[in-house]
C-alpha cells in the first residue's frame, strides 16, 4: 500500500514545490514581458526579438532530447516502453528543475529569475546531461531512483557549469565537456555504486531486429540535428563555422565507424551497436571547438579519430568495463559521450593555445573573452586600468583545467548520488525485473504473453537453428 | 463492380472539382505575386517577407499533423496501415478543401481568395480538427465515410471559427476551443450516431508491443512541437510567452500523468495509453491562454490539472463512455482534446476577466482587440466617436460564450454528419472488418498469414501464460 | 583475410584522401571567415548573415536525406539494418566527396574552394541523387560497390549540373531534372548492368507488416518537407510560390494515388507500395516549376497527373521492367523519381515557353536570367552592347534540351559505372545473400534464429491460412 502511493507522493510533492518556486521566484524575461514590450513599442524602440532567430535551432535540440535520446535507448528488446516513456518523464522533470536551480544560482536579485527562449535551450542542454547519465544505468534503476538522481545531478551540473564557464571562462560551445563528459562520468559513477552481480546474469539485456530499427530512429535524429546542438548558442561567423565543422566531423566519424567496425569483425561485417552510437562521436568530439577556426579538414580529422576511438571502445573497452570492472554501462555512454567528450576537451585546449589575432581578428575576443585585455573591450581608451588578457597558452591551460574540474564534479557527485540511490527505499529492480518493462508498466496480459512467446520461440529456435547449421555442415 | 469504381469516382470527381475551384477563384497572395513583388522592388519598397519568419513553425505544425497524429493512431495492432495511410489521405484532402471553403467564406471579393504561408498554416490547423474527429471513429469508418465527414466538418468548422473568432472576437491563439474541443465533440457526436454493438465485440481493438512503440513516435513529435502549434500565429512578446507557457505546461502535465497513473494502478505501474495521450493534455489546456500573462507558474498549474484530468478520464470515463453510453471513442479524444479543450476555454475566460492594462500595457489591445476603445487604437485623437471597448469581465463572458457556441456547432454538426454517414452506401465496415486493415488494403497473403499467426500464438500463449502463472502460484 | 581488410583499406584510404584535399584546397566562405567578419564588424558593414535564413530549410532537407530516404528503404523485411545503415554511410561519404568535386569544378581559383551553408545544402541535394540510384540497386550491391558507385556518380552528377544549370542556364529550382531524373536513370542503368537472374528467384524481397510501417516513417518525413526541398534555394516571391505550389501538388498527388490505386485493385483496396512512394510524385513533378507562376490550380493538376502516372507505373510498368526487361528496380525509383522527374522537365519547358513579362514583371529575369537582355540587367543604360535575351520559346527549348542532356549523362554514366561494378572484386552479393542483412552485419545468432523462425512460421501459416480459406469456402 505504501509502495503504491510512494511514487505519487514524492513526485507529486516535488511538482507542487515547483509550482510554488515558479510562483515566488519566476517571471518572463524582458522579451516576454507585456508591459515592457508595450513600453518599448510606444517609444519606438524597435528591439529585435530573439525568438524567431533562436527558435528553429531550439526546436531541433528539442527533437534530439525527446526523440533522439528516447528512441536511441529503445534497443533493449523488453525495455522499450521504459526507454521512451521514462526518457519523457525524466526530461519533463529535468527541464523544470533546471530552470529553477539555474535561475536561482545565476540570479543577481536574491534568487528571482526570468525565463526566455535561451533559458529553455539551456534547460534542454541540461536534459541531455541527465539522459546521458540515464543511459549508463538504463534498465537497472526504478523511476523513483531516476527522479532522485535528477535532483542531485542538476545541482551538481549547474555548479560545475558555474565554475568552468563563468569562473574559469572556458569556451565550450557545444557543451562537450560540461554536458557530455559530465553526464557520462556522472552516470558511470552512479552505475559503479549501484552495481550488482545479477545485472550480468540477466538474459534480457539485448536487442531484437525491430528494437534495433527503433533505436536507429534515435540515432538518425541525433545525427541530423547535431549541427544545431553545437551552433545554437554561437553567433555570426562563429555560428557558420559551428554548423560547417559539425557537419563534416559527424560525416567523417560515420565513415570511420563503418571502416573500423568492418576491420574488427571476423567476417568483415559492420556492427549495429557501433553504427547506432559511434557514428555520433564526431559530433561530440568537435563540440568544444565547433565555432573556432579549425577549418573543415580539422573537423574531419577530429571526426575520424572520434569515430575510430568510439568503435574500438565498444569492441574492447565496454566488455571489460561491464564484466570485469564492475561498471555496467548499458548504453555504452563512455564510448559515445565520455571519451569523445574528453577528446573534445583536449582539442579545445590545443585550439585555444594556437589561437592568435592573426587567425581570428577581433573575433578572438568574442570567442575567448578572457583573452581580451580590458582596453581591447573598451575600444580606444584611457591609459589607466589596462588589464592584460590571457595568452593563448594560458587559455589552453584553463580549458584543460576545466576538463579536470568537470571530471572531479562528475565522479564525486556521481558517487555520492549513487550511494543515496542504494538506500533500500527506492524500489530498485532486482533479478528478473532488470531490463524489463514489467515492473514499471501495466501492459496487458496478452502483450506479456506475446513477448514471452517470442522469447520462447527464440530460445527454441536458436537450438533448431544451430541443429540445422550442424546438419548443413555435415 | 460498382463498389470497385465508387471510391475512385467520388474522390476523383471531388479532386477535379478542387482543380476547377482553384482555377476560378484562387491566386497567390501579395507576397507570392510576381508582378506586385517586382513592382515593390522597383519602387524600393523593401517589404519584409513573412515566409522565412513563419515557415519554421509551419514546418513543425506540418510534422504534428502528418507524423504526430498519423503515428499516434498506429497503436491498434491490425490497423497500422490504415492509421498512418488514411491519416495522410484525410489531411491531404482536408488541406485543399479547407483552403477553398475558408477562402470563399472569408473572401471580400465575391469568393475570390488568395493563398500564402498563413493560409497553409490555418489549413493545417483545420486538418488537426478533422484528425481529432477521426480519432474518435478510428477503425469503424470506411475511407469513403471519412471523405464525406471531411466535406461536412470543414464547412461547419469554418462557420464556427467565423462566429467565434471573427464575430465574438475571442482570443484562442492555439485553437484549443475552436480546433481541439470542436474536433473532439464533433467526432464524438459522429461516433455516437454510427455506434453499433459489434464494435464492443471486436477482438482486434488493442495494441501489441511494437504498435505501442510506433504510437510513441506520434506522441513525442506532437509533444515536442506543441510550443510551435500554440505560438505560430502569436507575435512579439506574445509569441515568447506562448512558447514558454506551452513548454512548461506540457512538461508539468507529463509529470502529472506519470504520478497520477501510478496512483491509480494496483501495482503502482504506469499506463501506456495514458502516457501516449494524456501527456499532451497540457499543451491543449494552455492553448487558449498561451500568449497571455499567466506566468510560468500559471502554465505549470494548468498543465498539472490537465494531465491529471486526462489520466483520470482514461481510467474511469472512457470505459463508461465506450461500453455503457454508446459512444465509443477509439483514441480517447475526449480525454486528450475534449476535456482539456474545455479547460482551456474556461482558463481563457478567467484570464480575460483578470486582464488589466496594468498587467499588459498596450499589449492588451493587441491580444484582445475588442477591449480597445476606438481612440486607443487611433492614438492621440479627436473627441468624437469614442467607442468604449469591452471590459475584462465582458471579454471573459464572450470567451465563455464562444465555448458554448463551439460545443453547439460541434454536437449538432456531428450528429447531422453522423446520420449521413449511416446511409448504407459508404461501405461501412462491419463485424470482423472493424479495426482491421484488410478491407482497405491489398496486403500480401503472407503478411495476412503472419498477422493471423501472431494472433493465434497470442491466444494460445495467453492460455499457456495463465497456466504457467497458476503453476507458479501453486 | 584480404577480404577482411579490403573495405577498411579502400574506404579508409579515401577518407584520408578527403582530409588531404580539404586541407590543401578547402576553407570557410566569407561568412565563416573570422578575420573578414571581424573586419566587417570594425568597419560597421552590417552584413546579413545567410545562415539563420537558410538553416531551417537546410535542416528539413537534412531530415529528408537521412530519415526520409533511409526509412523509406526499410520496407524489405530482412534488409532493414542495411537500408538505414548503408543510407547513413552513403550519405556521409557523398556529402564530403561532393563538396570536394563540386568545389574544385566550380572553383575560380585553381581548385581552391570555400564551404558555407549553401554548399552544405547542395551537398545534401547530391546525396539525394545518389540515394535515389541506391534505391534501384538496393539489396543487390555490396557496401564497397556503393562506395565505388558514389565516386563515379558524383563526378558525372556535377558535370551534368554544370552543363545544364551553368551552361544551358535552365531553371530547375527543386532539382527534379538534375537530381531526381538523373539519380533514377543513373541507378536504373547501373541496375541493368549488374542484373543477374537469381535476383528474380530471391524469396527475401518483400515486406512484412512492421517493415511497411517503418517505411512509412520515411514516406511521411519526405512528404512533409518536400516544400522545403523545392523552395530552399528560391528567393522572395519565388520562395513563397515554391512552398505553396509544392504543398498543393503533393497533397493532390496523394489523393490521386488513393483514388487510382483503389480503381486498379480487384477488391477496391489501396496498395501500400503505391501509398509509400507514389504519394511523393507530386513533389518531384512540381520541382522544376515550383517557383514559377503556375497558380495553385496548375500545381494541383501537376500533382494529380504525377500521382496517377506513378501509381499506374507501380502496377503495370515495374513488374514488366523487373521480370521481362532485365532491369530490376528494387524501390521503383522509375515511378517515384524517374517519370515524375521527366514530367517536371516537360512542365518546366511548357511553363518557360509561356512566361511573359506581363505575368512575371521583372521577376522574370531573376527566374530565367538568360531571358534578360544585357541592358535589362544594367538598368537605364548605354546604347552600345545590347545583347538580346532568350525568348520564352527559346528558354523552353533549352529546358527540353537539358532534360535530354541529363538523360544522356545518366544513362551513359550509369552504364559505365555498372560495368565497373561488375568487376569480381567488390564482394557482390549472390543467391541467398541478396536482400539480406546477414552478409553486411554481425547480428547475433538469436536475431537470425528469430527472423528465420518468423519466415518459417510465415511459410507454414500461409499454407494453414489457405487451408482455412478453402475450408471456410467449403
Amino acid at each position: 500500500m505504501w509502495k503504491r502511493g510512494k511514487f505519487f507522493a514524492i513526485v507529486g510533492t516535488l511538482q507542487v514545490a515547483f509550482v510554488i518556486l515558479f510562483a515566488v521566484l519566476g517571471d518572463y524575461d524582458e522579451q516576454g514581458d507585456a508591459v515592457k514590450s508595450s513600453h518599448r513599442r510606444e517609444h519606438g524602440e524597435h528591439e529585435e526579438y530573439e525568438l524567431p532567430k533562436l527558435y528553429p535551432m531550439f526546436a531541433d535540440v528539442h527533437v534530439m532530447i525527446f526523440v533522439g535520446f528516447g528512441f536511441l535507448m529503445t534497443f533493449l528488446r523488453r525495455y522499450g516502453y521504459s526507454s521512451i516513456g521514462l526518457n519523457l518523464l525524466v526530461a519533463a522533470f529535468t527541464c523544470q528543475w533546471h530552470t529553477i536551480v539555474f535561475g536561482m544560482i545565476s540570479s543577481k536579485t536574491f534568487g528571482y529569475f526570468t525565463v526566455g527562449i535561451e533559458s529553455l535551450l539551456t534547460a534542454d542542454f541540461a536534459c541531455a546531461a541527465v539522459l546521458i547519465s540515464m543511459g549508463a544505468v538504463l534498465g537497472k534503476t526504478s523511476p523513483l531512483q531516476l527522479i532522485v538522481m535528477i535532483l542531485f545531478e542538476i545541482v551538481i551540473f549547474v555548479a560545475n557549469e558555474y565554475v568552468t564557464v563563468t569562473l574559469l571562462q572556458i569556451a565550450d560551445i557545444g557543451g562537450s565537456v560540461v554536458v557530455h563528459s559530465f553526464g557520462a562520468y556522472f552516470g558511470l559513477a552512479v552505475a559503479r555504486m549501484i552495481f550488482k552481480k545479477d545485472v550480468l546474469k540477466s538474459s534480457k539485456e539485448g536487442s531484437v531486429y525491430h528494437s534495433d530499427l527503433f533505436s536507429m530512429i534515435g540515432t538518425i535524429f541525433l545525427w541530423i540535428f547535431w549541427p544545431s546542438f553545437n551552433s545554437a548558442l554561437a553567433e555570426e561567423d562563429g555560428q557558420s563555422r559551428a554548423v560547417i565543422n559539425t557537419y563534416y566531423a559527424i560525416a567523417a566519424s560515420t565513415v570511420a565507424v563503418f571502416a573500423v567496425s568492418s576491420l574488427l569483425n571476423k567476417k568483415s561485417s559492420f556492427d549495429m551497436v557501433a553504427v547506432q552510437n559511434a557514428t555520433l562521436a564526431g559530433g561530440v568530439a568537435v563540440g568544444t571547438t565547433a565555432n573556432m577556426v579549425i577549418y573543415p579538414y580539422g573537423a574531419v580529422i577530429i571526426g575520424i579519430v572520434a569515430g575510430s576511438l568510439s568503435t574500438v571502445g565498444y569492441q574492447f573497452l565496454t566488455p571489460f568495463l561491464n564484466e570485469k570492472a564492475g561498471f555496467h554501462d548499458t548504453c555504452g555512454v563512455n564510448n559515445l559521450h565520455g571519451m569523445p567528450g574528453l577528446l573534445a576537451g583536449i582539442a579545445g585546449a590545443v585550439v585555444a593555445a594556437l589561437a592568435t589575432p592573426e587567425k581570428y581578428g577581433d573575433s578572438l575576443y568574442k570567442l575567448y573573452p578572457a583573452m581580451a585585455s580590458s582596453n581591447s573591450t573598451l575600444g580606444n581608451t584611457s591609459e589607466v586600468n589596462i588589464e592584460v588578457g590571457r595568452t593563448p597558452i594560458e587559455q589552453g591551460g584553463y580549458q584543460m583545467a576545466a576538463v579536470c574540474v568537470t571530471l572531479a564534479f562528475a565522479i564525486v557527485g556521481g558517487c555520492v548520488t549513487g550511494l543515496i540511490l542504494r538506500l533500500p527505499i527506492w524500489d530498485e529492480p532486482k533479478g528478473g525485473e532488470l531490463f524489463d518493462d514489467e515492473p514499471n508498466w501495466s501492459v496487458s496480459e496478452e502483450t506479456n504473453a506475446l513477448i514471452d512467446a517470442n522469447d520462447q520461440n527464440e530460445a527454441v529456435l536458436t537450438i533448431d537453428y544451430k541443429k540445422k547449421e550442424i546438419t548443413n555442415a555435415v
